[in-house]
């Protein structure tokens, strides 16, 4: 296998993608132990639940693994902003019933102290983050670890400046990729690139490996990457039909109808641009809302109580649904078998 | 070479993209000399004007070509759309002294019976389209001229659809592609897909030949495209800088230039979605406009003499710069050089 897989200790440089509230530690051990990197999402965990992701991860493979965090700034607090929203989503609370009162807040913490600890304690192999690297400090906390950080970049610039900060390898997000865009030094989405302009451009741009990321759902997706220059390649949507993702049955549904032929980048679920499924939600209150729409992450926090009481009548008319452009590749097969048909992608690939 | 080149008679199943407005025979003939596909654009040409190109073609080469068309509705006038446009462009007319009154009508005309006979008449080898198909009548008199036909699809929808309607071959345009977009079943720009997820997509949709379009700036794009199961390749942004194209100065200098590192769709050079490099025009007044703005073709009208007075001055500002955003493989070399080493790409590629 070629160097950035051998760097890692992989038998194949495929990084599952963390996903941030669609999967724990029996996704990332699984892809793990099939011989790609397996990541487990930090974002939304509590500490507790956390260091019990952690435990499972350190007790039950040996393989490399990664810890994701976001590390976006965290915005001050706009109760105004807060209080238009539950305004503008009143109408549906209204019309399902749901209940205002029960909203509590978002929780999507950055990386801080207590996980630079957590990652001291336990050790990952390697550390991800999206939305740009942590300050110097918590950064060098992360490296004397002794973990190889890679972060992600949606533009030649931002790799450039991941590169200059200290990241180990960087991710090229193209813009068919799901869930939430990584971008960091600029919100202009239109400086956003597809995978096919951004991946050799990085790579050309940048010495550290490049991971392609955005649209690659098959083998074939993969040698292609391999063939624009790509060191490794990173996979999300495909794997969130897998039995071990705690992906939701609305979400699933939603995967595997027409509906996800259709995807757009939508800052309503979260106030952060990301790529979901079109729902009732992204349609009528999207995709994009201008503020006084509440900051990543609180524009989450409102959705809770409309969304479970969506979801119990098994409407995902207002849950995120996160979904790459290229969702052809979600089968419902466990997450190694489909490592494993992801990676004949590799049998024709270079030795870089 | 695979089944498509040879069903065209190529070397290479490599396609040179038409791009209206910044060439003309010379280029197409160089890359159809070359053993690839040039393509002749008659969209912003008179009668005379394309009845000469198409001597041109006839008598300097016996390879394969391609003609290309453009066919849209057309709009219904509509002056005070018009006169809105010219209101907003007046203090950039007053900014560098051009004359309003020289303005003259947009010179797009969709194929039609004039066209038609020239088709007849000169029998290009290849007929394609931009903006779907034209009426069924026109598009047998196409078929029945003996030319193979193909047209432009950004979604797997309009795959199909032209499948349906009578193309015997489909260009997946994906979003990172210079120029007009082609989509023409809706104008919903969300649904427009980066070529990593709409070239697998369209290629499980339909029985014909894919080409895949947008992004592919040298032989490794090549490659990457035909690895995600492409029959052939469109390539247009990497001929802008070769001596057989008409790209203007100014044109020139900022595909060479930082700010080519940015481009945008927008649609405020013609009234239509195409993707340019951002220059003043796009940044002050798009990229997106809503109505009052002009229909395509008719705000290009009010453009002509600021165009004009700008580039007198060596200024872009007001030029439509049309760009992908993958311009990394635009090379100041000859078209036949730029297609041997596009062409490069094929040597890995399968034989279908």
């Amino acid at each position: 296998m070629n160097a950035f897989a051998r760097r890692l200790g992989l038998d194949f440089p495929l990084i599952q993608a963390p996903m941030a509230g669609v999967q724990a530690h029996a996704l990332a051990l699984a892809v793990s132990e099939a011989g790609a990197l397996g990541s487990l999402p930090a974002a939304m965990l509590a500490p507790a639940a956390l260091r019990a992701e952690l435990q499972a991860m350190r007790t039950q493979t040996r393989r490399p693994w990664a810890l994701n965090f976001f590390c976006h700034a965290e915005a001050p607090p706009d109760d105004a902003a807060d209080a238009a929203w539950r305004d503008a989503l009143r109408p549906y609370y209204d019309e399902l019933g749901a209940d205002a009162s029960k909203i509590t807040a978002a929780s999507r913490a950055p990386f801080g102290d207590d996980a630079a600890a957590l990652v001291e304690e336990f050790r990952p192999p390697v550390v991800s983050f999206h939305f740009g690297l942590p300050a110097a400090p918590l950064l060098e906390r992360v490296r004397r670890s002794g973990a190889f950080v890679i972060s992600s970049a949606t533009t030649v610039d931002e790799a450039r400046w991941l590169e200059a900060h200290g990241a180990d390898a960087v991710i090229a997000q193209g813009l068919e990729a799901g869930g939430h865009r990584g971008h960091f030094l600029s919100d202009d989405l239109s400086r956003q690139l597809g995978s096919f302009a951004l991946l050799p451009q990085v790579r050309r741009a940048v010495r550290v490996p490049v991971v392609a990321c955005g649209g690659i759902a098959d083998a074939a997706g993969v040698a292609a990457a391999m063939a624009l220059g790509a060191d490794g390649v990173q996979v999300g949507t495909a794997y969130l039909l897998c039995p071990e993702a705690t992906t939701s049955a609305v979400h699933r549904a939603a995967l595997q109808s027409e509906a996800a032929a259709h995807t757009a980048v939508t800052n309503v679920f979260t106030g952060r641009a990301a790529r979901s499924i079109v729902n009732r939600a992204v349609r009528e209150l999207g995709p994009l809302r201008a503020a006084p729409h509440p900051a990543f992450p609180r524009a989450a926090a409102a959705w809770g109580p409309l969304r479970a009481a969506a979801e119990a009548r098994a409407s995902g008319d207002f849950s995120p649904l996160w979904s790459g452009q290229n969702n052809s590749g979600c089968r419902a097969v466990p997450a190694a078998e489909q490592t494993r048909a992801l990676c004949r992608g590799f049998e024709a690939g270079s030795d870089r």
